[in-house]
């Protein structure tokens, strides 16, 4: 099947680029397509090359949409005075399923990562102390990833808004639901111990 | 993200159809999109769109190629003789990886299930035996999968090939390697005892 053009390995090497998607995985959908309608293959290739066209960046929030202004942020039971900063617009997602949130968003679109190449200087701070002073923000909830780069992002923009007037907060960090202590790692268990309620 | 044109749910209502592809998977593939160079979703949604068009059937062996004929069905080292019957195109890629066959193929694209739309008048019998004569084979593997469909399409392979004067084999079935007895289901172990090879 190694034939000289070879449509389906140049199929199969891009999409092992996908998120979750391996050799094999590829393969499989690689064959699906060929079996399914060309219809289907048609209509599924065209969304993925003009998803960006049609998909830009909420000018508020930064989260995907394809309306000037995202659903989220035109939401007027939405309270205006909560921000809740998040890493990557698919973290919005997440935490609107949780339904515990009723605030807006502000997507940084990055970390900070000096090794990576954002450093202060390329930080998009200005953007969200310009939202916070221009929206009257009186909380912001930091729901970066509990990683190493999500703890830098969060302790340094705790130390940038001070003085701002706003109460900021970090999310929890802890054994997850159903999680078992005995499989969970050091550094978890170790914030869970720090993380304690009382009751 | 629920806005009135929804190019992202669009994108992951057609993923999800994918084999392997979650409503999560497909979620996370649609962001890597968005945030990937615009080239390289132009290039997948390209490659996806047109794959059918570049790809046929070998004329010969059914299996996906973008030659007339095959590589596999031209290498004149592979033996003539002797043929691997397979339902889809990706069982000759798991067979070749295994090294261990050097004959031809003959893919169905398809399992003889009345119950399916697909009785012994829609199944591609004469093909077969149109192959197995003009081709002098002598043998012929079964390489259908162990399931209620591809054991009713090899008996019924096995009984219309009869009178032909080619032999004909069916793949073991059993436990497979690294497997635990323990875990194995009781079909299958079955048919490890019955198919038990003397030493």
């Amino acid at each position: 099947m190694d034939d000289g053009g070879d449509p389906i390995g140049e199929l199969v090497r891009m999409l092992v680029r996908l998120p979750g998607v391996g050799e094999k995985s590829a393969r499989r959908i690689a064959f699906h397509v060929l079996g399914a309608p060309p219809e289907f293959a048609r209509a599924l290739g065209q969304s993925v090359a003009t998803l960006a066209e049609r998909v830009r960046r909420c000018a508020t929030c930064g989260v995907y949409t394809s309306r000037a202004v995202c659903t989220l942020c035109d939401d007027p039971r939405r309270a205006r005075d909560v921000l809740c900063v998040v890493a990557r617009p698919m973290d919005v997602d997440a935490i609107e399923r949780t339904r515990a949130f009723a605030g807006r968003y502000h997507v940084l679109h990055c970390l900070l990562d000096p090794l990576g190449g954002v450093g202060p200087a390329e930080f998009p701070l200005e953007a969200l102390i310009d939202r916070i002073r221009g929206e009257g923000v009186r909380e912001v909830i930091l729901a970066t990833p509990p990683t190493v780069e999500g703890e830098a992002t969060s302790l340094y923009l705790a130390e940038s808004l001070r003085g701002l007037g706003v109460a900021v907060s970090r999310i929890a960090s802890g054994v997850p639901h159903g999680g078992d202590l005995e499989f969970t790692d050091p550094i978890t268990l170790g914030r869970a111990l720090e993380g304690r309620r009382s009751l």
